[in-house]
């Protein structure tokens, strides 16, 4: 049996990829496929679940040389369990920049395409092998291109996620902005959220000019919530320095609505490289980005950049 | 305009993948695309140009940060010109292993699936865009598959690699035995070649357990021709031990039309590393292997198992 999976840090994105690809490869490949993530769920990602009646892939802590695996919108290990080198890898399908980080003893299946979704490219494999997608899955797989894209307002979106979501809306019968608005709300739903959660949930770490870095943020429709917790994200994030040897933590509140976002200023050093990659000024703690919401395309290049 | 190419020491697959897939970017996608290859040609490749009466790429020895640069058949960073990471790479296709050496600032495409020959992918890719191929073009990626399946003897073939051969030899109105016979003889005349080019033509180095390793093979219909030239082979591959800094060179003999191959071992090293890699015996410097026809599927795997 085959477990596929995405990143740590599971999104709707990684977590309805490794539903669909996993039912890709039992109805394109017959393979025994199964999905799995790597961490719980996050609100998003629970509602369309529950939304479209789908139970929630089981959690992975553990792989070993005996699992055949198969990536899903990730090639970084850094995103993956540790153990992951022990398995047998079969296939990858991502959309993220090559990390380079990955080889096989054996030639692989890649398939990685510059779309917003991952979800978007399955719907493709999915057209090209003339298969009928379920309503379930074509639910699953369009929340997750809306998701991705913040329904279509990031850069990151093409035209090619724009053609899968509308046959994924009509596949499954699902209005897209009733299901936009479900998911932002929800996602902006931090109720028995503690500021530490905030800063893992949707999050990645990058090694970015010979530093360690995590990347964190929070996309939702109401910022004033997340910022309202400033003094604490900042203790928040000065203990995870602490603790776990990154050397900086940038948390981006990304309002869904206005398409911009807030970085809560960590301490000196994230403040520096922040004024570095942005040419912006820090005011309160605070750096205001207008126009920013992508932390593929815009944050980490930016980051990237002023790192080097 | 881009830059399309394989690897360095071209052959045949990587040839017409690259005029193949300048093609495809050009007809599917609109983009202005040009083949090249990173060095002379050899005999077998000269022949299926001549045969299709298309002209030969142009060689590139450079790349720079104004190139945008498509790479076919390697994703090995070791087989491509120094200056390769240099340029912009957009998109890579192949049926390699995953070496892991190649990392991307953005997202890029990337196509790698398990089949014998870089041009079965772009026949699929073109199925996909519902192109129709020009003769010429279908010839060439015709001859590539023949080539790297050894006319579908190789432990590689998979029935995808058979289905697009039997499709681009309808289109191109091609004998596939005729073609194959003029491609293997062309490859088995040894004329004019000097031992050390044999052990470059069809050669790649590899990173295994640590050692530099050269794994060279010569194709052939008349495996006595490059046998004949044992002992001169043996001081090639020391003199290119010596210049190069490699650790060891292994040169085999495969005969195309008996489906086996004869080692030419260079050194004490090499037979130590053969013997284990292929639990068989050197007898006068030869090692004989039966079955054996695959540098990627039997060769490199025994290697790498022996050495690591």
């Amino acid at each position: 049996m085959i477990k596929v999976f995405g990143h740590l840090n599971p999104d709707t994105d990684t977590t309805c990829s490794a539903i669909a690809f996993a039912w890709y490869l039992t109805n394109a490949k017959q393979l025994s496929a199964t999905p799995y993530v790597l961490g719980d769920l996050n609100k998003e990602t629970a509602y369309v679940l529950e939304k479209f009646g789908h139970i929630a892939p089981a959690t992975l802590s553990e792989v070993t040389a005996d699992d055949s695996v198969v990536l899903v919108d990730t090639n970084n290990p850094e995103e993956l369990l540790p153990s992951f080198a022990e398995a047998k890898l079969l296939e990858i399908v991502d959309h993220h920049k090559l990390v380079g980080g990955i080889s096989t003893p054996e030639p692989v299946t890649i398939t990685m395409r510059t779309v917003a979704c991952t979800t978007t490219i399955i719907w493709q494999l999915a057209k090209e092998a003339n298969l009928t997608l379920p309503n379930d899955i074509a639910g699953l797989m369009l929340a997750a291109i809306i998701s991705d894209t913040l329904k279509f307002t990031s850069p990151t979106t093409t035209d090619v996620d724009k053609a899968a979501a509308q046959a994924l809306a009509e596949i499954s019968g699902v209005n897209v902005d009733e299901l936009a608005d479900g998911m932002f709300a929800a996602k902006s739903d931090l109720t028995g959220m503690a500021p530490a959660d905030l800063l893992t949930m949707d999050s990645k770490v990058f090694t970015l000019g010979g530093k360690q870095i995590r990347v964190s943020s929070l996309e939702t429709t109401k910022p004033a919530n997340a910022l309202a917790m400033q003094t604490e994200l900042v203790t928040a994030m000065a203990d995870m320095k602490a603790s776990s040897g990154l050397d900086a933590v940038f948390f981006f509140v990304v309002d869904i609505i206005a398409s911009s976002a807030t970085l809560i200023v960590a301490s000196d050093f994230e403040r520096e490289v922040a004024e570095k990659s942005f040419e912006k000024t820090v005011t309160n703690g605070l750096m205001e980005l207008p126009g920013v919401v992508s932390r593929k395309k815009q944050i980490i290049p930016a980051l990237e950049k002023a790192l080097s």
